[in-house]
């Protein structure tokens, strides 16, 4: 932890004088801006600029530039591998203030936002527009950062992640300087992609303060599912068939039969311990029948039983909640332990024997960890419920996890689908990515010469 | 142009100790080299070296930057903004004969090819399998350019365009070194995305020389069909309307009365010389019936004459090639004239008010000019036939060019949908991308110092 700032810093110092009493220095918000939802230790940043608009944020950012301080953006603080923490201290920059929606334009299927709009917000103000923003990570993250950290969810599967869905972005680089990437043709061919070297980018390369995101049409017949099977091979047997028919699910989640008995209790939903898909169809009437009729096909083959079905919002509303709550269903398998989320994703044709070799380290290692997993994407995560001051078993954590990400590398997959690398995996992206790393700190050297922009993640400089 | 290389240049005789025979400096080969399909200068470069592996164009590139000497990368030269002209000499490395096919994972929807493996050739050893790759410029281009130049084509609308679809490539940098991006995972949050950096660089950061891409099972169902309208008006309305009511075309093309007229006597296809929209279905039986209906409806509602229906194979091929033809056909409207294809793309609501104010443009002007476009993704081209030994007509041609683009600019849109920025369009990247193009320029600086990798395209350094 950095220690008290000291009171004569010339930054803070001007920085007061820019936003008064929106530039905190108290210990209570400097904690709060330090860590975020995940185990990772907090570094508190030496004080906290609440920003109100893109201007502001970028004489921060010069401000921090001329002192040599670094600068971490805030959103809404529910990263999951350290990526708010001032590990080599400096200036927080909380957007929150930042959560206007700019523009809707229905006829184009676009909008724009400032960075601290929310996922769920964004949804409530389209709700009379019959159009909807389908990425959804657990938390009502901000698109801001959503896009920093390429974002994804449930619907992934359909609709694609942060990646494909911001179609532009106002950004201000470490220098202060403001630039607008991309626009709202669908396509373009007019020079590098800017817009998909931020969206990933933490943060490290500039701070993101607006976003303009695809919007999709509210689908005219919506149906939900849930099947159980005998074993987890079958159930990840059924997702891969389903993704290799190229039946367009919306939704395709796993969760085994550890999480399951969690969310039984938790949820008090009746349903059986065992490895269980959740389904969702969006289409015309007729194409929900037809894309259920398919999958129903394709379980039963696998060892899957009936299919309980939720048609009506409100049923649908409760399978879901379930799988949201998972979490937190599964923190109540052990009270008082800390969840430790992992994230692993592989090619669709490995995910079998992935998740089960992954299943019986878990069993051999004594912990316990649930498994849930946007399995249409290949993309899984563990819930390791540990004590965070039990050395031995944070290490043993630690070495289950560590070789579920050498086999996902070995596997062709990727150390993370969807949380990012943060400070909690700087070691798998150079395994993962090796010599090509060197061209990523090669990008951050040329857009960040004094390494101020959110230091010390995705890789050390 | 450049004038006949040196004989003892020291690069050209590394070149020539490490390739033989595989090293060009015919005057033939070299201004084959020089010029791509379109009406661009060409620019020989002093010697073309003909590479048979990723390990070999890092050789040739190695010497190239240990001697100064420019490297442009060829695959078929079919692009149409001057990219592979030498306008600074240098080494052409042309990669035709890194032509394999390296991996089809069925099971994943993947495949990893080397760069110069053309999209027909991909779709031919596809074909027992069940699947294909969607994406399809006009020309049978290689893999490797389509991902270097960001392509796309008539299937966009639906399946997306290289960004979407490439996964993964080998790259060799500018000083030779050697880095694979991305992976074989549907998603990925880990680190910067240099798949998609590289992805549309034109060959000014390195040279692509495997590209891993997606693939999708071939659809149960396939449907195509042609409407006329009365008006242009009509046309582009019936499309707004089908994109905004999320209808999952395939393909959704527009050919204006000019080219129909053209078309029907090229193709000799009995089709009105009216304004016409090319549809495709893919799908289910079902499904595709349903998108067919409700299209159908649309089209009635914007004045579109009845659905002439290609459902089997042949009929659909003679449809489409017809369409694929339409640049020769327009060729044929003024024998001996050029074509020069232009490339612009605007929000879909703004297509109308775009596509109507340059036809009037294009009709006052006194010029030919047919109008083509994927107008699903707001994507449109001009073909002017034009003379380019008459200077005051290229003049002409070329106002009514820079009018077009600068109102798709001020519509939102982006100065080439498809094409790129090569070196014919370096003024409008500065227009649409204002301060991002320095941006750019400084990770060109950052990876590739020298400025060796095709200079002068995209922006000068």
């Amino acid at each position: 932890m950095s220690s008290k700032p000291a009171t004569k810093d010339p930054a803070i110092e001007a920085l007061q004088s820019l936003l008064g009493e929106r530039l905190s220095t108290s210990a209570a918000v400097r904690e709060h801006h330090g860590k975020d939802v995940s185990y990772h230790a907090a570094y508190p940043p030496e004080a906290v600029a609440f920003a109100r608009s893109t201007e502001e944020v970028a004489e921060i950012v010069e401000i921090c530039a001329a002192h040599g301080k670094p600068v971490i953006a805030y959103g809404t603080g529910t990263s999951l591998e350290g990526h708010v923490a001032a590990l080599r201290g400096g200036v927080c920059i909380d957007l929150s203030a930042m959560n206007e929606i700019l523009a809707v334009n229905a006829e184009d299927l676009d909008c724009r936002v400032q960075a601290c709009v929310t996922r769920k917000q964004l949804n409530e103000h389209l709700r009379d527009t019959g159009l909807f923003f389908p990425i959804d990570p657990g938390a009502d993250a901000s698109l801001g950062g959503m896009a920093a950290t390429r974002a994804s969810g449930t619907n992934a599967v359909r609709y694609g992640t942060m990646r494909e869905n911001v179609l532009g972005l106002t950004v201000v680089l470490a220098d202060g300087r403001i630039i607008r990437t991309g626009g709202r043709a669908r396509k373009s061919a007019a020079g590098y992609d800017l817009t998909r070297l931020f969206v990933g980018s933490e943060g490290t390369l500039g701070v993101i303060t607006e976003v303009q995101l695809r919007l999709y049409g509210i689908p005219e017949a919506t149906s939900a599912a849930v099947c159980a099977f005998d074993d987890l091979e079958g159930a990840v047997n059924a997702v891969i068939l389903t993704i290799q028919s190229g039946i367009p699910v919306a939704r395709i989640e796993l969760l085994d039969e550890v999480q399951m008995e969690a969310c039984s209790r938790y949820s008090e939903l009746d349903l059986q311990a065992k490895p269980t898909l959740f389904f969702e169809f969006h289409g015309s009437t007729a194409g929900v029948q037809e894309q259920a009729e398919q999958v129903g096909e394709i379980a039963t083959e696998f060892g899957g039983g009936d299919f309980r079905w939720a048609t009506r919002q409100e049923e649908r509303n409760k399978l879901w909640q379930a799988r949201h709550d998972a979490y937190y269903a599964a923190l109540a398998l052990r009270p008082g332990a800390r969840g430790w989320a992992t994230d692993a994703c592989v090619p669709i044709s490995k995910l079998a024997e992935c998740l089960l070799e992954t299943r019986a380290d878990i069993d051999a290692s004594g912990l316990i960890a649930p498994i849930v997993g946007h399995v249409g994407d290949g993309n899984f995560h563990l819930v390791f419920l540990i004590d965070p001051d039990d050395a031995e078993e944070m290490a043993r954590a630690k070495e289950v996890n560590d070789r579920m990400i050498m086999r996902t590398l070995a596997l062709g997959g990727t150390c993370t689908g969807e949380h990012g690398i943060g400070y909690g995996k700087l070691g798998f992206l150079q395994a993962e990515h090796g010599e090509a790393v060197a061209v990523m700190r090669a990008v951050k050297q040329a857009l960040d010469p004094h390494n101020l922009m959110n230091p010390g993640k995705i890789f050390s400089v």
